[in-house]
Protein backbone atom coordinates (compact mmCIF):
# COMPACT_ATOMS: atom_id res chain seq x y z
CA UNK A 1 0.00 0.00 0.00
CA UNK A 2 1.26 3.41 -1.08
CA UNK A 3 0.73 6.73 1.24
CA UNK A 4 0.62 9.27 -0.25
CA UNK A 5 0.10 13.14 1.12
CA UNK A 6 -0.43 15.61 -1.73
CA UNK A 7 -3.49 16.15 -4.17
CA UNK A 8 -0.35 16.54 -6.90
CA UNK A 9 0.68 13.11 -6.03
CA UNK A 10 -2.22 11.27 -6.23
CA UNK A 11 -3.39 13.17 -9.45
CA UNK A 12 -0.41 12.14 -10.66
CA UNK A 13 -0.79 7.96 -9.66
CA UNK A 14 -4.58 8.16 -11.04
CA UNK A 15 -3.45 9.42 -13.82
CA UNK A 16 -0.90 6.54 -14.10
CA UNK A 17 -3.54 3.65 -13.01
CA UNK A 18 -6.33 5.25 -15.95
CA UNK A 19 -3.74 5.37 -18.42
CA UNK A 20 -2.72 1.49 -17.75
CA UNK A 21 -6.42 0.29 -17.95
CA UNK A 22 -7.41 0.04 -14.30
CA UNK A 23 -10.79 0.97 -12.90
CA UNK A 24 -10.38 3.12 -9.21
CA UNK A 25 -12.20 2.72 -6.08
CA UNK A 26 -12.42 5.43 -3.47
CA UNK A 27 -13.71 5.15 -0.14
CA UNK A 28 -13.75 8.57 1.40
CA UNK A 29 -13.25 8.75 5.00
CA UNK A 30 -12.25 11.24 7.95
CA UNK A 31 -9.80 8.27 9.65
CA UNK A 32 -10.33 6.69 12.98
CA UNK A 33 -11.34 3.66 10.94
CA UNK A 34 -14.05 1.01 12.30
CA UNK A 35 -15.40 -1.90 10.89
CA UNK A 36 -17.82 -0.01 8.70
CA UNK A 37 -15.10 1.19 7.00
CA UNK A 38 -13.58 -1.85 6.40
CA UNK A 39 -16.73 -3.25 4.97
CA UNK A 40 -16.53 -0.36 2.38
CA UNK A 41 -12.83 -0.88 1.52
CA UNK A 42 -13.99 -4.63 0.91
CA UNK A 43 -16.82 -3.97 -1.26
CA UNK A 44 -14.50 -0.94 -3.12
CA UNK A 45 -12.28 -3.90 -4.27
CA UNK A 46 -15.18 -5.79 -5.38
CA UNK A 47 -15.91 -3.33 -7.99
CA UNK A 48 -12.48 -1.64 -8.65
CA UNK A 49 -8.65 -2.54 -9.58
CA UNK A 50 -7.07 -0.39 -7.49
CA UNK A 51 -8.90 0.80 -4.40
CA UNK A 52 -7.78 4.40 -2.79
CA UNK A 53 -8.68 5.68 0.94
CA UNK A 54 -8.33 9.00 1.86
CA UNK A 55 -8.26 10.14 5.06
CA UNK A 56 -9.00 13.50 6.19
CA UNK A 57 -10.35 15.38 8.73
CA UNK A 58 -12.36 17.96 6.65
CA UNK A 59 -12.45 21.39 8.69
CA UNK A 60 -14.95 22.61 6.39
CA UNK A 61 -17.00 20.43 7.62
CA UNK A 62 -17.24 21.09 11.00
CA UNK A 63 -19.51 24.17 12.60
CA UNK A 64 -17.60 26.49 14.95
CA UNK A 65 -18.53 24.93 18.02
CA UNK A 66 -18.55 21.43 17.03
CA UNK A 67 -15.43 18.43 17.56
CA UNK A 68 -13.00 19.28 15.02
CA UNK A 69 -9.95 19.48 17.50
CA UNK A 70 -11.37 16.30 19.51
CA UNK A 71 -12.16 14.41 16.38
CA UNK A 72 -10.22 11.31 17.05
CA UNK A 73 -7.14 10.74 15.22
CA UNK A 74 -4.51 7.77 14.77
CA UNK A 75 -2.71 7.25 12.04
CA UNK A 76 -0.34 4.26 12.53
CA UNK A 77 -3.95 2.10 13.63
CA UNK A 78 -5.64 3.31 10.42
CA UNK A 79 -2.82 2.66 8.17
CA UNK A 80 -2.66 -0.50 9.79
CA UNK A 81 -6.27 -1.19 9.32
CA UNK A 82 -6.08 0.39 5.94
CA UNK A 83 -3.28 -2.14 4.64
CA UNK A 84 -4.38 -5.35 6.17
CA UNK A 85 -7.90 -4.56 4.37
CA UNK A 86 -6.30 -4.54 1.12
CA UNK A 87 -6.53 -0.80 0.04
CA UNK A 88 -3.96 -0.15 -2.11
CA UNK A 89 -3.12 3.46 -2.08
CA UNK A 90 -4.22 5.66 1.36
CA UNK A 91 -4.18 9.56 0.44
CA UNK A 92 -3.80 11.52 3.55
CA UNK A 93 -3.57 15.51 2.81
CA UNK A 94 -3.06 18.15 5.54
CA UNK A 95 -5.78 20.69 5.70
CA UNK A 96 -2.69 23.33 4.09
CA UNK A 97 -2.48 20.74 1.16
CA UNK A 98 -6.31 20.52 0.34
CA UNK A 99 -6.88 24.44 0.84
CA UNK A 100 -4.72 26.96 -0.18
CA UNK A 101 -4.85 30.17 0.73
CA UNK A 102 -7.30 32.19 -0.51
CA UNK A 103 -9.11 29.26 -1.28
CA UNK A 104 -12.61 30.60 -2.31
CA UNK A 105 -14.57 28.09 -4.25
CA UNK A 106 -17.47 26.48 -2.51
CA UNK A 107 -20.32 23.90 -3.55
CA UNK A 108 -23.66 24.14 -2.05
CA UNK A 109 -26.20 21.62 -2.20
CA UNK A 110 -29.62 23.81 -1.77
CA UNK A 111 -32.17 21.15 -1.58
CA UNK A 112 -31.79 18.31 -0.02
CA UNK A 113 -29.13 19.77 2.52
CA UNK A 114 -31.63 22.48 4.53
CA UNK A 115 -33.21 19.77 6.50
CA UNK A 116 -32.50 16.90 9.25
CA UNK A 117 -28.45 17.16 9.85
CA UNK A 118 -28.09 20.29 7.46
CA UNK A 119 -30.38 22.24 9.70
CA UNK A 120 -28.89 21.12 12.96
CA UNK A 121 -25.34 21.87 11.18
CA UNK A 122 -25.05 24.91 9.15
CA UNK A 123 -22.52 24.84 6.43
CA UNK A 124 -22.09 20.98 7.17
CA UNK A 125 -22.73 19.90 3.55
CA UNK A 126 -21.32 23.27 1.63
CA UNK A 127 -18.01 21.37 3.52
CA UNK A 128 -18.58 18.23 1.87
CA UNK A 129 -19.56 18.63 -0.82
CA UNK A 130 -16.70 20.99 -1.29
CA UNK A 131 -14.23 18.72 -0.32
CA UNK A 132 -15.62 15.33 -1.91
CA UNK A 133 -15.75 17.15 -5.45
CA UNK A 134 -11.89 17.94 -4.63
CA UNK A 135 -11.38 14.44 -3.90
CA UNK A 136 -13.28 13.30 -6.84
CA UNK A 137 -10.83 15.44 -8.80
CA UNK A 138 -7.56 14.70 -7.29
CA UNK A 139 -8.55 10.32 -7.10
CA UNK A 140 -10.60 10.41 -10.38
CA UNK A 141 -12.26 7.22 -9.01
CA UNK A 142 -14.87 5.12 -11.25
CA UNK A 143 -16.60 4.01 -8.35
CA UNK A 144 -17.26 5.32 -4.68
CA UNK A 145 -18.24 3.74 -1.75
CA UNK A 146 -20.52 5.78 0.82
CA UNK A 147 -22.02 4.39 3.84
CA UNK A 148 -26.09 3.96 4.47
CA UNK A 149 -25.31 5.43 8.21
CA UNK A 150 -24.73 9.05 6.70
CA UNK A 151 -28.22 8.58 4.80
CA UNK A 152 -28.30 12.12 4.09
CA UNK A 153 -24.97 12.71 3.33
CA UNK A 154 -25.34 10.07 0.49
CA UNK A 155 -28.69 11.36 -1.09
CA UNK A 156 -26.44 15.11 -0.64
CA UNK A 157 -23.49 13.44 -2.89
CA UNK A 158 -25.49 11.73 -5.36
CA UNK A 159 -27.39 14.69 -6.27
CA UNK A 160 -24.39 16.64 -6.53
CA UNK A 161 -22.80 13.96 -8.61
CA UNK A 162 -25.96 13.98 -10.71
CA UNK A 163 -26.06 18.08 -11.10
CA UNK A 164 -22.40 18.28 -12.07
CA UNK A 165 -21.95 15.04 -14.17
CA UNK A 166 -19.28 13.91 -12.12
CA UNK A 167 -18.10 10.24 -13.82
CA UNK A 168 -18.15 8.29 -10.99
CA UNK A 169 -21.26 5.46 -10.05
CA UNK A 170 -21.59 5.68 -6.08
CA UNK A 171 -22.29 2.56 -4.74
CA UNK A 172 -24.52 2.82 -0.85
CA UNK A 173 -23.06 0.24 1.98
CA UNK A 174 -25.28 -0.93 4.66
CA UNK A 175 -24.54 0.57 7.88
CA UNK A 176 -22.38 -1.69 10.31
CA UNK A 177 -23.81 -2.26 13.75
CA UNK A 178 -22.21 -3.49 17.27
CA UNK A 179 -23.94 -6.49 18.72
CA UNK A 180 -26.34 -5.01 20.52
CA UNK A 181 -27.88 -2.94 17.37
CA UNK A 182 -25.80 0.40 17.86
CA UNK A 183 -24.60 1.55 14.30
CA UNK A 184 -21.05 1.61 14.29
CA UNK A 185 -19.10 5.74 14.38
CA UNK A 186 -15.86 7.11 15.26
CA UNK A 187 -17.60 8.85 17.87
CA UNK A 188 -19.00 6.25 19.86
CA UNK A 189 -15.81 6.32 21.92
CA UNK A 190 -16.61 9.56 23.03
CA UNK A 191 -19.66 7.92 24.64
CA UNK A 192 -19.50 7.16 28.88
CA UNK A 193 -20.23 3.15 29.28
CA UNK A 194 -23.70 4.51 30.73
CA UNK A 195 -24.49 6.31 28.00
CA UNK A 196 -22.99 3.32 25.47
CA UNK A 197 -25.56 1.48 27.25
CA UNK A 198 -28.13 4.01 26.36
CA UNK A 199 -27.27 4.05 23.14
CA UNK A 200 -28.98 1.44 21.18
CA UNK A 201 -31.66 3.52 21.71
CA UNK A 202 -31.08 4.92 18.26
CA UNK A 203 -31.69 1.27 16.17
CA UNK A 204 -34.35 0.81 18.81
CA UNK A 205 -36.31 3.38 18.04
CA UNK A 206 -35.94 2.53 14.35
CA UNK A 207 -36.63 -1.02 15.21
CA UNK A 208 -39.99 0.30 16.70
CA UNK A 209 -40.51 2.34 13.01
CA UNK A 210 -40.01 -0.95 10.76
CA UNK A 211 -42.07 -3.21 13.07
CA UNK A 212 -44.93 -0.28 13.51
CA UNK A 213 -44.46 0.04 9.34
CA UNK A 214 -44.65 -4.07 8.69
CA UNK A 215 -48.28 -4.08 10.57
CA UNK A 216 -49.40 -1.51 8.46
CA UNK A 217 -49.00 1.87 10.09
CA UNK A 218 -48.55 4.95 7.68
CA UNK A 219 -49.15 7.81 10.30
CA UNK A 220 -45.52 9.37 10.33
CA UNK A 221 -46.94 11.34 13.59
CA UNK A 222 -47.41 8.33 15.30
CA UNK A 223 -44.78 6.18 14.70
CA UNK A 224 -42.19 9.01 15.30
CA UNK A 225 -44.32 9.47 18.64
CA UNK A 226 -43.31 5.62 19.10
CA UNK A 227 -39.98 6.26 18.45
CA UNK A 228 -39.63 9.41 20.77
CA UNK A 229 -40.68 7.22 23.51
CA UNK A 230 -38.11 4.94 23.14
CA UNK A 231 -35.09 7.38 23.55
CA UNK A 232 -37.01 9.62 25.80
CA UNK A 233 -36.50 6.38 28.20
CA UNK A 234 -32.67 7.66 28.06
CA UNK A 235 -30.61 10.58 29.20
CA UNK A 236 -30.10 11.07 25.17
CA UNK A 237 -31.61 14.46 23.91
CA UNK A 238 -33.61 14.38 20.55
CA UNK A 239 -32.00 16.85 18.08
CA UNK A 240 -34.18 15.79 15.42
CA UNK A 241 -36.71 12.52 14.58
CA UNK A 242 -37.75 12.91 11.15
CA UNK A 243 -39.96 11.30 8.31
CA UNK A 244 -38.83 12.55 5.25
CA UNK A 245 -39.87 11.45 1.80
CA UNK A 246 -36.46 9.21 0.28
CA UNK A 247 -36.20 11.10 -2.46
CA UNK A 248 -37.28 14.63 -1.89
CA UNK A 249 -36.27 14.29 2.07
CA UNK A 250 -39.48 16.33 2.71
CA UNK A 251 -41.41 15.86 5.65
CA UNK A 252 -44.51 13.13 5.05
CA UNK A 253 -47.23 12.62 7.36
CA UNK A 254 -48.64 9.57 5.46
CA UNK A 255 -46.12 6.89 4.29
CA UNK A 256 -47.12 6.37 0.29
CA UNK A 257 -43.61 6.52 -0.89
CA UNK A 258 -40.35 4.86 0.27
CA UNK A 259 -39.62 6.70 3.34
CA UNK A 260 -36.65 7.66 5.08
CA UNK A 261 -37.23 7.74 8.81
CA UNK A 262 -33.54 9.37 10.45
CA UNK A 263 -32.71 10.68 13.68
CA UNK A 264 -30.06 12.36 15.79
CA UNK A 265 -29.61 11.95 19.56
CA UNK A 266 -27.34 14.21 21.72
CA UNK A 267 -25.39 12.32 24.56
CA UNK A 268 -23.29 14.25 26.75
CA UNK A 269 -20.22 12.82 25.01
CA UNK A 270 -21.30 12.57 21.34
CA UNK A 271 -24.13 13.56 19.00
CA UNK A 272 -25.13 10.51 17.28
CA UNK A 273 -27.20 9.79 14.08
CA UNK A 274 -28.96 6.41 12.46
CA UNK A 275 -31.61 6.13 10.07
CA UNK A 276 -33.50 3.14 8.22
CA UNK A 277 -35.66 3.52 5.05
CA UNK A 278 -39.39 2.07 5.37
CA UNK A 279 -40.66 0.86 1.81
CA UNK B 1 -16.65 16.25 -36.75
CA UNK B 2 -18.84 14.58 -34.27
CA UNK B 3 -21.89 16.73 -33.34
CA UNK B 4 -23.04 15.14 -30.20
CA UNK B 5 -26.49 16.83 -27.85
CA UNK B 6 -26.25 14.62 -24.27
CA UNK B 7 -24.06 14.77 -21.54
CA UNK B 8 -24.33 10.68 -20.91
CA UNK B 9 -23.08 10.78 -24.86
CA UNK B 10 -20.42 13.37 -24.37
CA UNK B 11 -19.10 11.66 -21.39
CA UNK B 12 -18.78 8.45 -23.16
CA UNK B 13 -16.76 9.56 -26.26
CA UNK B 14 -14.75 11.42 -23.50
CA UNK B 15 -13.84 8.01 -21.83
CA UNK B 16 -13.02 6.24 -25.22
CA UNK B 17 -10.85 8.79 -26.14
CA UNK B 18 -8.92 8.66 -23.14
CA UNK B 19 -8.95 4.80 -23.14
CA UNK B 20 -7.02 5.49 -26.53
CA UNK B 21 -4.66 7.82 -25.11
CA UNK B 22 -5.48 10.92 -26.60
CA UNK B 23 -4.85 14.57 -25.00
CA UNK B 24 -8.60 15.99 -24.79
CA UNK B 25 -8.68 20.02 -25.73
CA UNK B 26 -12.04 21.90 -24.77
CA UNK B 27 -12.99 24.82 -25.64
CA UNK B 28 -16.42 26.35 -24.04
CA UNK B 29 -18.33 28.65 -26.15
CA UNK B 30 -22.28 30.26 -26.04
CA UNK B 31 -22.31 29.99 -29.58
CA UNK B 32 -22.58 33.12 -32.36
CA UNK B 33 -19.06 31.94 -32.96
CA UNK B 34 -16.99 34.65 -34.38
CA UNK B 35 -12.80 34.81 -34.97
CA UNK B 36 -11.98 35.11 -31.42
CA UNK B 37 -13.84 32.09 -30.85
CA UNK B 38 -11.94 30.08 -33.67
CA UNK B 39 -8.78 31.34 -32.74
CA UNK B 40 -9.50 29.25 -29.23
CA UNK B 41 -10.31 26.27 -31.36
CA UNK B 42 -6.66 26.76 -33.35
CA UNK B 43 -4.75 26.70 -30.00
CA UNK B 44 -6.65 24.07 -28.91
CA UNK B 45 -5.15 22.00 -31.54
CA UNK B 46 -1.64 22.73 -30.92
CA UNK B 47 -2.35 21.32 -26.98
CA UNK B 48 -4.37 18.13 -27.89
CA UNK B 49 -5.06 15.58 -30.08
CA UNK B 50 -8.64 16.11 -29.79
CA UNK B 51 -10.70 19.23 -29.88
CA UNK B 52 -14.20 19.83 -28.46
CA UNK B 53 -16.03 23.17 -28.68
CA UNK B 54 -19.25 23.29 -26.67
CA UNK B 55 -21.78 25.68 -27.74
CA UNK B 56 -24.25 26.39 -24.60
CA UNK B 57 -26.28 29.22 -23.92
CA UNK B 58 -26.12 28.71 -20.15
CA UNK B 59 -29.30 29.84 -18.69
CA UNK B 60 -27.73 30.10 -15.28
CA UNK B 61 -25.42 32.92 -15.92
CA UNK B 62 -27.94 35.11 -17.36
CA UNK B 63 -30.28 37.59 -14.75
CA UNK B 64 -33.58 37.97 -15.09
CA UNK B 65 -33.05 41.55 -16.65
CA UNK B 66 -30.26 40.27 -19.24
CA UNK B 67 -30.40 38.93 -22.75
CA UNK B 68 -30.79 35.14 -22.39
CA UNK B 69 -33.85 35.34 -24.38
CA UNK B 70 -32.29 37.65 -26.97
CA UNK B 71 -28.77 35.84 -27.00
CA UNK B 72 -28.13 35.62 -30.59
CA UNK B 73 -28.02 31.92 -31.64
CA UNK B 74 -27.13 30.66 -35.43
CA UNK B 75 -26.16 26.81 -34.95
CA UNK B 76 -25.84 25.76 -38.75
CA UNK B 77 -23.43 28.70 -38.82
CA UNK B 78 -21.44 27.67 -35.66
CA UNK B 79 -21.05 24.13 -36.67
CA UNK B 80 -19.75 24.59 -40.26
CA UNK B 81 -17.46 26.91 -38.59
CA UNK B 82 -15.91 24.77 -35.95
CA UNK B 83 -15.90 22.08 -38.88
CA UNK B 84 -13.78 24.23 -41.09
CA UNK B 85 -11.86 25.12 -38.03
CA UNK B 86 -11.24 21.67 -37.13
CA UNK B 87 -13.01 20.92 -34.74
CA UNK B 88 -13.22 17.16 -33.88
CA UNK B 89 -16.64 17.09 -31.72
CA UNK B 90 -19.19 19.66 -30.86
CA UNK B 91 -21.08 19.05 -27.39
CA UNK B 92 -24.63 20.83 -27.97
CA UNK B 93 -26.45 20.00 -25.22
CA UNK B 94 -30.48 21.21 -24.29
CA UNK B 95 -31.22 23.13 -21.40
CA UNK B 96 -33.08 20.33 -19.80
CA UNK B 97 -30.04 17.95 -20.73
CA UNK B 98 -27.89 19.99 -18.95
CA UNK B 99 -30.09 21.24 -16.08
CA UNK B 100 -32.21 18.17 -14.51
CA UNK B 101 -35.46 19.08 -12.58
CA UNK B 102 -34.68 19.53 -9.31
CA UNK B 103 -30.96 20.52 -10.20
CA UNK B 104 -30.02 21.90 -6.65
CA UNK B 105 -26.16 22.14 -6.51
CA UNK B 106 -24.06 25.23 -7.47
CA UNK B 107 -20.71 26.66 -6.85
CA UNK B 108 -19.82 29.47 -6.25
CA UNK B 109 -16.63 31.51 -6.13
CA UNK B 110 -16.56 34.20 -2.88
CA UNK B 111 -13.94 36.47 -3.66
CA UNK B 112 -13.11 37.54 -7.44
CA UNK B 113 -16.65 37.18 -8.25
CA UNK B 114 -17.50 39.66 -6.08
CA UNK B 115 -16.23 42.79 -7.87
CA UNK B 116 -16.15 44.01 -11.57
CA UNK B 117 -18.85 42.26 -13.80
CA UNK B 118 -19.52 40.42 -10.53
CA UNK B 119 -20.77 43.03 -8.63
CA UNK B 120 -22.94 44.08 -12.29
CA UNK B 121 -24.29 41.06 -12.72
CA UNK B 122 -25.15 39.04 -9.36
CA UNK B 123 -25.18 35.44 -9.89
CA UNK B 124 -23.40 35.58 -13.02
CA UNK B 125 -19.98 33.66 -12.16
CA UNK B 126 -22.48 31.32 -10.17
CA UNK B 127 -23.89 30.32 -12.99
CA UNK B 128 -20.53 29.93 -14.58
CA UNK B 129 -18.72 28.21 -12.74
CA UNK B 130 -21.54 25.53 -12.44
CA UNK B 131 -21.69 24.93 -16.21
CA UNK B 132 -18.14 24.96 -16.51
CA UNK B 133 -17.60 22.04 -13.57
CA UNK B 134 -20.53 20.45 -14.82
CA UNK B 135 -18.89 20.74 -18.79
CA UNK B 136 -15.12 19.88 -16.84
CA UNK B 137 -16.79 16.60 -15.92
CA UNK B 138 -18.93 15.85 -19.12
CA UNK B 139 -15.56 16.52 -21.50
CA UNK B 140 -13.06 15.70 -19.02
CA UNK B 141 -10.50 17.75 -21.35
CA UNK B 142 -6.47 17.74 -20.17
CA UNK B 143 -6.12 21.31 -21.92
CA UNK B 144 -9.35 24.26 -21.89
CA UNK B 145 -9.08 27.43 -23.82
CA UNK B 146 -10.56 30.69 -22.67
CA UNK B 147 -10.16 33.60 -24.10
CA UNK B 148 -8.49 37.03 -22.50
CA UNK B 149 -11.45 38.92 -23.14
CA UNK B 150 -13.60 37.61 -20.89
CA UNK B 151 -10.91 38.99 -17.91
CA UNK B 152 -12.33 38.16 -14.91
CA UNK B 153 -14.26 34.97 -15.96
CA UNK B 154 -10.83 33.79 -16.56
CA UNK B 155 -9.40 34.57 -13.26
CA UNK B 156 -12.65 32.84 -11.72
CA UNK B 157 -12.19 29.82 -13.62
CA UNK B 158 -8.50 29.81 -13.27
CA UNK B 159 -9.31 29.76 -9.36
CA UNK B 160 -11.81 27.25 -9.39
CA UNK B 161 -9.82 24.57 -11.05
CA UNK B 162 -6.88 25.14 -8.41
CA UNK B 163 -9.72 25.35 -5.32
CA UNK B 164 -11.46 21.94 -6.61
CA UNK B 165 -8.49 20.37 -8.31
CA UNK B 166 -9.91 19.90 -11.69
CA UNK B 167 -7.51 17.94 -13.10
CA UNK B 168 -6.84 20.88 -16.57
CA UNK B 169 -4.76 22.64 -17.51
CA UNK B 170 -5.69 26.03 -18.52
CA UNK B 171 -4.49 28.15 -21.23
CA UNK B 172 -5.47 32.06 -21.86
CA UNK B 173 -5.91 32.92 -25.69
CA UNK B 174 -5.14 36.77 -26.47
CA UNK B 175 -8.33 39.06 -26.81
CA UNK B 176 -9.17 39.25 -30.88
CA UNK B 177 -9.74 42.33 -32.35
CA UNK B 178 -11.91 44.19 -35.40
CA UNK B 179 -9.20 46.18 -37.75
CA UNK B 180 -10.53 49.17 -35.31
CA UNK B 181 -9.47 47.40 -32.09
CA UNK B 182 -12.75 46.58 -31.17
CA UNK B 183 -12.85 43.49 -29.52
CA UNK B 184 -14.65 40.65 -30.73
CA UNK B 185 -17.81 39.59 -29.24
CA UNK B 186 -21.42 37.96 -30.14
CA UNK B 187 -22.81 40.92 -28.69
CA UNK B 188 -21.26 43.70 -31.26
CA UNK B 189 -24.05 42.96 -33.65
CA UNK B 190 -26.66 44.39 -31.38
CA UNK B 191 -25.06 47.89 -31.65
CA UNK B 192 -26.88 50.61 -33.75
CA UNK B 193 -24.32 51.53 -36.89
CA UNK B 194 -23.24 54.65 -35.09
CA UNK B 195 -22.68 52.20 -31.73
CA UNK B 196 -20.25 50.47 -33.54
CA UNK B 197 -18.02 53.17 -34.44
CA UNK B 198 -17.91 54.63 -31.19
CA UNK B 199 -17.56 51.27 -29.80
CA UNK B 200 -13.97 51.63 -30.48
CA UNK B 201 -13.66 54.10 -26.92
CA UNK B 202 -13.30 51.11 -24.79
CA UNK B 203 -10.10 49.86 -26.79
CA UNK B 204 -8.83 53.76 -27.50
CA UNK B 205 -9.55 54.11 -23.28
CA UNK B 206 -6.72 50.79 -22.48
CA UNK B 207 -4.73 52.32 -25.25
CA UNK B 208 -4.45 55.22 -23.08
CA UNK B 209 -3.98 53.75 -20.38
CA UNK B 210 -1.10 51.47 -21.26
CA UNK B 211 0.46 55.18 -22.91
CA UNK B 212 0.20 56.72 -19.42
CA UNK B 213 1.24 53.45 -17.73
CA UNK B 214 4.52 53.38 -20.11
CA UNK B 215 5.21 56.80 -19.15
CA UNK B 216 5.58 56.03 -15.95
CA UNK B 217 2.30 57.14 -14.49
CA UNK B 218 1.67 55.02 -11.61
CA UNK B 219 -1.32 56.42 -10.00
CA UNK B 220 -4.73 54.79 -10.42
CA UNK B 221 -7.13 57.72 -10.59
CA UNK B 222 -5.40 59.89 -12.91
CA UNK B 223 -5.13 56.81 -15.08
CA UNK B 224 -8.57 55.96 -15.17
CA UNK B 225 -9.41 59.71 -15.19
CA UNK B 226 -8.04 59.70 -18.85
CA UNK B 227 -9.42 56.61 -19.66
CA UNK B 228 -13.32 58.00 -18.14
CA UNK B 229 -12.33 61.43 -20.80
CA UNK B 230 -12.11 58.71 -23.84
CA UNK B 231 -15.86 56.88 -22.83
CA UNK B 232 -17.86 59.94 -21.87
CA UNK B 233 -16.95 61.74 -25.27
CA UNK B 234 -19.23 58.62 -26.80
CA UNK B 235 -23.25 57.80 -25.82
CA UNK B 236 -21.85 54.95 -24.12
CA UNK B 237 -22.47 54.45 -20.53
CA UNK B 238 -19.97 53.84 -17.69
CA UNK B 239 -21.16 50.47 -16.16
CA UNK B 240 -18.03 50.28 -14.68
CA UNK B 241 -14.10 51.26 -15.28
CA UNK B 242 -11.83 49.84 -12.95
CA UNK B 243 -7.75 49.09 -11.86
CA UNK B 244 -7.60 46.10 -9.69
CA UNK B 245 -4.61 44.18 -8.76
CA UNK B 246 -3.82 41.16 -11.18
CA UNK B 247 -4.26 38.51 -8.94
CA UNK B 248 -6.89 39.79 -6.30
CA UNK B 249 -9.03 41.70 -8.51
CA UNK B 250 -9.09 44.56 -4.73
CA UNK B 251 -8.90 47.97 -6.25
CA UNK B 252 -5.06 49.49 -6.40
CA UNK B 253 -4.50 53.12 -6.06
CA UNK B 254 -0.89 52.78 -7.17
CA UNK B 255 0.14 50.04 -9.64
CA UNK B 256 3.07 48.00 -8.01
CA UNK B 257 2.51 44.96 -9.07
CA UNK B 258 0.90 43.43 -12.32
CA UNK B 259 -2.76 45.73 -12.60
CA UNK B 260 -5.72 44.80 -14.48
CA UNK B 261 -7.66 47.65 -15.90
CA UNK B 262 -11.01 46.72 -16.99
CA UNK B 263 -14.02 48.33 -18.35
CA UNK B 264 -17.63 47.68 -19.03
CA UNK B 265 -19.46 49.86 -21.29
CA UNK B 266 -23.45 50.33 -22.23
CA UNK B 267 -24.73 51.64 -25.29
CA UNK B 268 -28.44 51.34 -26.50
CA UNK B 269 -28.15 47.96 -27.91
CA UNK B 270 -24.88 46.14 -25.93
CA UNK B 271 -23.07 45.94 -22.96
CA UNK B 272 -19.60 45.73 -23.79
CA UNK B 273 -16.33 44.64 -22.08
CA UNK B 274 -12.58 45.02 -22.50
CA UNK B 275 -9.47 44.88 -20.45
CA UNK B 276 -5.41 45.28 -20.20
CA UNK B 277 -2.99 43.99 -17.78
CA UNK B 278 -0.77 46.75 -17.04
CA UNK B 279 2.92 45.29 -16.16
Amino acid sequence: MKIIDTPEEMQKQARLLIQSGEDIGFVPTMGCLHEGHLSLIRIAKEYADAVVVSIFVNPAQFGPNEDLDAYPRDFERDEKLCRETGADFLFYPTPQNMYLDGHSLWLSEESLSTVLCGASRPGHFRGVCTVVAKLLNIVMPDVMVLGEKDAQQLRVLRRMVRDLNFPVKIIAAPTVREADGLAMSSRNKYLTPAERKEAVCLSRSLEKAKALFAAGERDAERIKAAMRAVIEKTSGRIDYLEIVDDETLQCVSKLENPALTALAVKFSGARLIDNAVLR
